[in-house]
């Protein structure tokens, strides 16, 4: 219990000079990190062959397996990742904001790092080198619990990337792996020292954590998204979208779970929809008012609120937009929504209307990702209505200060009137010398 | 009991087409709401003597009384304060970045309302005008809860908000006033309609809060300022701002509440100190070397860790700006931190050691203020690390969303290598026509 008490205690403490190191000496650190990956592989693979072994006897399923595998491949994956990184622009000290509140008292808001991050992820043991890396870069110390079933990679690539970054200069304890469900419950506990929880896992588990901490946490829990195809959509995009938003990758938050049409063109549209679903092996359940259209399964009420992640789709006949965006502002989980339409002015309402991280006009739901939004890095994706929403970035791990320059002034002249404000925008960065 | 649930699900219903409001409807009911307070000029000040003849009987102390009142002035002020507010920006609808993610494929992340905020503040009848217009001017919803001192207050003026809004065309439901403190538990609990609590009252009322609600909170508890007198200091300057820091208003949270002062530099500044602080009449409590060169009050542990809002100030020697730096960093509330130098490599050191949301170099604490810092209107001071920090502006109440436009893009396109994404930095806003 203690213990971790201990550790959140070290990293605090390790957060406020790593708030503060070069561009230059976090780059070289993740380059030495990268350098000590690559040496190591050999061990690396040994320890994730014990997991492997271990996870095999325990029949664990096949896509876990996948998940869990840490070969030479994974390295140069994670490695080549670390590359991008260091390529990113130095996202600690930006000055976001300068403003002159008087003659020679200038006002900065600068970025600068969280803190400390606690980071809760599943089997694969390449998050475990993401996540540390995009801390580092940022600035943050993060506490890092990763599936048991890694537990020998897990620690082997902590230890490996604990060396190369204490060399490289970062400070001690910045990095610490918990091994045991119990660590989690106990880091939920420690407000006092860790200032954000990005939990990456079944919805059971982020709902677990949001409702039992008070860290702010930055996570999302459904992925319930929605394709709303308008009475004025083009029939062979909207079949092609649908299909995309379902079937790429059915596994995944950003897949939708739910088709909405317009009951105009519910007659032509349904039937193409269902030939294309049939051929891609993809269950319909439809509400009644689908079922006069094409021989489907019925939808309970249920079905709105579950996110199958699976080929498995909803289908709602709606009699306008309003009520497709009512039905989404009800069921979905504020991810990602994509209307499928001719007409400006209703995706524009629709954009505005459905309130979701993620709002697309004639495009699939699968594009709402860090890496096709161009972010260089994804932190996780936030269905948060504060902070970050959507797919995070390296930006979601900062916040900033305001730094204030003057030269021994008081607010007393000012509230007498002796002084006035002038709260000019500056063009500058902060810099002082 | 279900009362509260059904104001919370009436306002997240009119959060929704709040959010999309132009610019031009905001503003009119904005100066309809103003024309109304000045026309009910007469009401509300009846209203008002109510609750002052109450407070009186009750025997509310005098600065609580002060601060009830709500008279010709008071109306002139929050008028004055929506004007200022309708010439502020339009905050939503912003275009916060652009990016190309491949031809006919176009990204951007547009800023929008929160939603549904819940805000607590005490006596002031005055904050409940400024908190609701804010909220307008923001597109959020809003449940306020006033001190049950200005209920009839309060009442009268959220009455004639609520019918100035809707006649301007703003949706019902925006705005309820909750009058119990068990109406505020019951709010609480509502996560799924409300998005962000903030709130303005005593520290264990915020901590309580905070404790007890699932929902984010935006504010802050404790203010305990600091001002470090480094070795370089003026002693003039740091004489100066220490007593504009302590004096200048005690009773806030930008007020400082301990002195560090460098060992080098204390036997000089000390008795200088005192002198200007016998002068104003405040109270000393020192560290034991404190005690050597000025005869005070000795400080106990717990001195370190009070917030006076008082005419009291903690001195403490150090040996080391690092020490001053620990010291803050472990009693400090991540508030405001000023320190008093010539010497730049340390101010610029201290500035970024310091884990405080404002950090000032040779500037007295009380400047941490939003109308000082020229934001036009303040929603509150955070002491969060994330989603807004120090003062807060109107981009406090507000998040964004990601837009994206296509014309029928698949993913599996991409995934395949067919397309490739050009991750196109645009110089354009959102306005799709």
């Amino acid at each position: 219990m203690s213990q971790i008490i201990d550790i959140a205690k070290q990293a605090k403490k390790a957060s406020i000079p790593m708030s503060a190191l070069s561009a230059k000496t976090k780059n070289n650190a993740l380059k030495a990190i990268a350098n000590a990956l690559v040496k190591a592989e050999a061990q690396i693979i040994e320890a994730n062959t014990k997991d492997l072994q271990k996870a095999e006897q325990e029949k664990l399923a096949a896509p876990l397996l996948k998940r869990l595998k840490f070969d030479k491949n994974k390295i140069k994956e994670v490695v080549d990742g670390i590359e991008s990184l260091i390529r990113l622009a130095e996202p600690v000290g930006q000055t976001l904001s300068a403003t002159e509140l008087d003659n020679g008292l200038e006002l900065y808001k600068v970025s600068c790092p969280i803190g400390v991050i606690g980071v809760i992820f599943e089997s694969r043991p390449d998050a475990l080198v993401q996540i540390s890396s995009l801390c580092l870069k940022s600035g943050n110390a993060v506490l890092l619990k990763g599936g048991s079933e890694a537990l020998h990679t897990n620690r082997i690539l902590t230890e490996i990337i604990t060396k190369a970054s204490a060399d490289a200069g970062i400070p001690q304890g910045w990095l610490h792996l918990l091994e045991t469900r119990s660590d989690v419950n106990e880091m939920l506990k420690m407000d006092d020292y860790i200032d954000l929880i990005i939990p990456r896992g079944s919805n059971e588990f982020v709902k677990y954590i949001m409702d039992n901490s008070n860290i702010a946490v930055l996570g999302h829990a459904d992925g319930i998204c929605h394709v709303y195809v308008d009475k004025e959509a083009d029939i062979d995009m909207a079949v092609s979208v649908a299909a995309d938003s379902k079937t790429q990758y059915v596994a995944v938050c950003n897949a939708a779970e739910t088709l909405l049409v317009h009951s105009s063109i519910a007659p032509k549209f349904l039937p193409a929809l269902k030939e294309k679903m049939d051929a891609l092996h993809v269950e319909l359940r439809g509400c009644e008012k689908t079922l006069k259209y094409i021989s489907v399964k019925p939808a309970s009420e249920q079905d709105w609120a579950t996110e199958y992640l699976d080929y498995i789709w909803s289908v709602k006949v709606v009699d306008s937009m309003d009520e497709a965006i009512e039905h989404i502002n009800k069921y979905g989980s504020g991810h990602t929504e994509s209307i499928i339409t001719k007409d400006n002015v209703a995706a524009l309402k629709f954009m505005d209307l459905c309130d979701s991280g993620n709002v697309f006009w004639n495009a699939s739901t699968r594009f709402s990702d860090g890496f096709r939004y161009g972010l260089g890095a994804e932190v996780g994706i936030s269905t948060n209505k504060i902070h970050a929403r959507g797919p995070v970035g390296l930006e979601g791990l900062l916040i900033y200060k305001w730094k204030l320059i003057g030269n021994g002034q008081i607010v007393a002249d000012y509230a007498s009137g002796k002084k006035v404000f002038t709260h000019k925008k500056l063009d500058k960065k902060f810099n002082p010398s």
